[in-house]
């Protein structure tokens, strides 16, 4: 809540918190129910700033790739928004769901119908419509993806997404839980690789500050001149991270950051403030609700020292 | 998300969207469930902005006088956040619940937390809170509420308060069963007492877009000069309202409206611009939610057509 | 399960487990909840049987008064099923519920139906019933269990039923969540008032085995010559108490004791065998579902030595 | 329950009832979500009874095979038990669940311990433990059927076990679902393949009522000359018909017909009373809860007309 606008030195502010950040004790616990995750150093942290001005700042572990797992879920839900338009809210909601990103419990009283995109069994039937439209789902996605961050150097972890294939029996319990309710379309094997692979994605803090820019600037375009989803579509979204983006901790994220968001088990999390800045930042450690313990404290103050938060 | 000021026009805006509105049938249904409430003509619909620069406009039946019942709850909060400060959330949580606002279910499961102050659950928590607090409760809380609007003329309804709570079973049970956890430290009937009254409190658009400026205006003071909340605090009751105000539909909200916004079963609605403005709306006639028909759809049109929301 | 009737020394196998049980240790809880309660001497252990033939054999402190709780809605289903036929299935099923007995959850999704009489909510609701029916409900619940035992020295404890009331704020809760509903007739402070006192009965391990040798003997006549109940009304009594006597441990009691029965939280015990005996059990600590730990012990040990079971 | 013995003509009962189930409208559907089941005639309708004295008496088609569905996880839980021991309780509860055969809700908060061996996640883990047990699954567990049976006629429907393995995507969820969190050993694929086999047995009601004789018989043998389950596991497994053997209409069927048994989607109920008889019935329109609508109301019209009952 701003009334003037007052010069913020970004730099310095990143720098001071990320020391302080990095001076504290770092809690909570690497995801290792992908085995291929838990290889990964915990002490990475890395946070980059892209603001509308273009100017970006960067501290700590910035450039090194991760897995964004499923910070991913922004991305998919995009293309199929831009694709099939207001369509897949008759196939998924918008509300919060009070449970854990895995839940199978409200999907029964639901009939199928998952209550966010943002939740796993959500992303499924995202999933499955962009594989419906594809010609080469996981190519075409990716191609999608680069476009996004204007670089070619974006790729699937295979070893990442076959880790999880191995592994993931409560996302195959999901997927053919839902296409039990016929809101799956394809076989649920298909969309489980898809969806596997979508996750394995592996991008650094800047590229990630990069790809997500369509969401906090309303003059992004892409490549050939477009924009990614007009303006009615883009606020959408935001407002589907605000209330959605972190599990069952949404609501902490955002009484604590003050900013639309979306994390990963990978320990990423991008936030944007419209019309100002896309900020991401990555730690692989996450607290009890699967979200990465010195990013949201990193977040946090990071809009209590600026004063910048929509709210 | 706006990049460069533009200036609206909003007496225009507000007017056109009024007219379109009423233009449209009037859909849902009262709520009955009270029955001083049912006594309310339908078709009552008013709608007031009060901006930063202190212009106001109002349409319609803005000046006439309703039952805010839940959108008191923003009030008590906002109070007892003033005086316990973050002890209060040791008692209450601030996550969506993804269930209808008077579901008994996850208070089991959370062993008598409510999962936000703003289910009836949690407000009845800041209530006993209250209670405990003040010499008088319900006097004192009045006398703040008229503080807050700088306006003598805001009173309880007597008869709405006795109608409620000779109905009001589920609350009734509501209220048992949390003190049966512990997390009610009065007796169950003095707090009902507190929180019927409090829903009963009357007011107008006009009145609502005052008392709620303390939201949207950071140099908002009261006669003694003090804020209400600090901005870090303003924030969070900010974010609270985004993420949890409009019962299960508060994603739907967000999604369609984009401000943080409080809704009550009166029919009325406030949302707030933090920076920018505040703007109550008004009609009787609920969707199957629980939130004005009418109210949703302005809301909806007002931040579409002004292309201003908070994402 | 048996083809030839031997003849079983009842006396000597009584006597001999009871030794056994007490031998060893004395685990679980006494129930704390009800101050009242608390104040029981947990060492007590008592059992009687009555057979059809009338022999009595009782070891311990079988002839030592204690409250028999939730043993009691037993008796008002019977009084309830008697009076109103089965109107009362309208109001109350007869599933077994798989959720703790004063659970609220399943009422929820289910709109006020409890789902079978032994829960706390389900005896509410037929507590309702009999309350629309008695002059004095109190009076004349009491007459109508003094009359089954053929015997006037039963009585309510006044401080067990007021321990009990001035703590009871989940039955105070589950009640008037019904009566959101509807399911509950008069006022609930009513119902409350006839429930806690229902409970608070105190009898003996000889007294119970007399009160409900109606469901084990279809020749039973109260003293103006009248059955209680027909025997298909006797067998359908029975067969909720298998499946539904017991909480959520009520599988497991019949897996290992395979009689039908019902537990108090004072740590009575009665079984039935049809057509062969009822038995009577006592002991004040309580296992984790709230069943008599030595009571439980004592049946398991007393149907696997007799080798008589229904099953 | 009875005090004297008298003889009963059960031709004549069974003849009598017969003629009047017949004579009135059959109702309910048969079950489609096969599509293999689908295609079989709705008015079939056979009952069989075999009496401790080898009595049979057969009507209608009594002899026709059908699908007997999940009447086989009795058969897989006696078999398992008899391997295993009590080692079987560590996986799987003996507790009546509450909700549909179905439901994946409690396995959630029961960290994937089924409530029962007859939901279909429970029938699942029982698989595979024989699965792990076997070395060849599937044709040892038809021998030991066979066995049961004294039969070599008794065989798999490919045609019916290859239909459900197209459709089955809910019960891959749910092995799926207990697989993550480890109470599945094997590769859920293989534990399904056994599962939908187990399910496409076929038999008539004179082959159920031969086969499940050792539940009512405790001096039945085998060719070997050896009893199945021994007395104290044999009346356990009785209770857990008794209490979990009709989904969630267990209740109901303890009420209305009062004897331990199991029913299959494909129309079929079987019914034990110890002691005495094992009977069988088929008819395959089914009501809301999944049972067959004949089978049901023939059994209560035979406990109710012989006055024969466990309770």
């Amino acid at each position: 809540m701003k009334l003037e606008e007052k010069t913020i030195d970004y730099k310095k502010v990143l720098t001071t918190i990320y020391h302080n950040v990095v001076s504290e004790e770092n809690k909570g616990a690497i995801a290792t129910y992908i085995p291929e995750l838990a290889k990964v150093d915990a002490d990475n942290f890395g946070v980059c700033l892209l603001t509308m001005n273009n100017e970006q700042f960067g501290v700590g572990n910035w450039q090194t790739k991760f897995s964004i797992q499923s910070i991913s879920k922004v991305l998919s839900l995009s293309l199929a928004y831009q694709i099939f338009g207001d369509e897949i809210w008759k196939r998924v909601d918008v509300e919060p769901s009070g449970t854990p990103f895995n839940s199978l419990v409200q999907l029964e009283s639901d009939f199928g119908i998952p209550r966010n995109p943002f939740m796993n069994s959500g992303a499924m039937v995202i999933c499955d419509m962009l594989v419906s439209h594809y010609e080469n789902p996981k190519e075409d996605f990716l191609a999608a993806v680069r476009e996004l961050c204007k670089s070619s150097d974006i790729s699937y972890s295979e070893a990442v997404a076959k880790s999880e294939a191995s592994v993931g029996y409560r996302n195959k319990a999901l997927c053919n839980f839902i296409k039990s309710f016929g809101n799956i379309k394809n076989e649920p094997e298909e969309v489980l690789g898809f969806y596997f692979h979508m996750c394995s994605i592996e991008m650094s803090c800047q590229e990630l500050s990069q790809v997500f820019m369509y969401l906090a600037n309303p003059n992004f375009t892409t490549s050939t001149g477009d924009n990614v989803l007009n303006l009615s579509k883009t606020k959408r979204i935001n407002a589907i991270m605000q209330t959605c983006g972190f599990y069952d901790e949404s609501g902490e994220f955002s009484f604590r950051v003050g900013l639309p968001g979306k994390s990963g088990v990978g320990g990423g999390i991008v936030a944007v403030y419209p019309g100002k800045y896309c900020i991401a930042a990555w730690s692989p450690k996450l607290n009890e609700k699967g979200n990465s313990y010195r990013g949201m404290k990193f977040l946090e103050a990071f809009t209590t020292e600026t004063e910048e938060s929509i709210f």
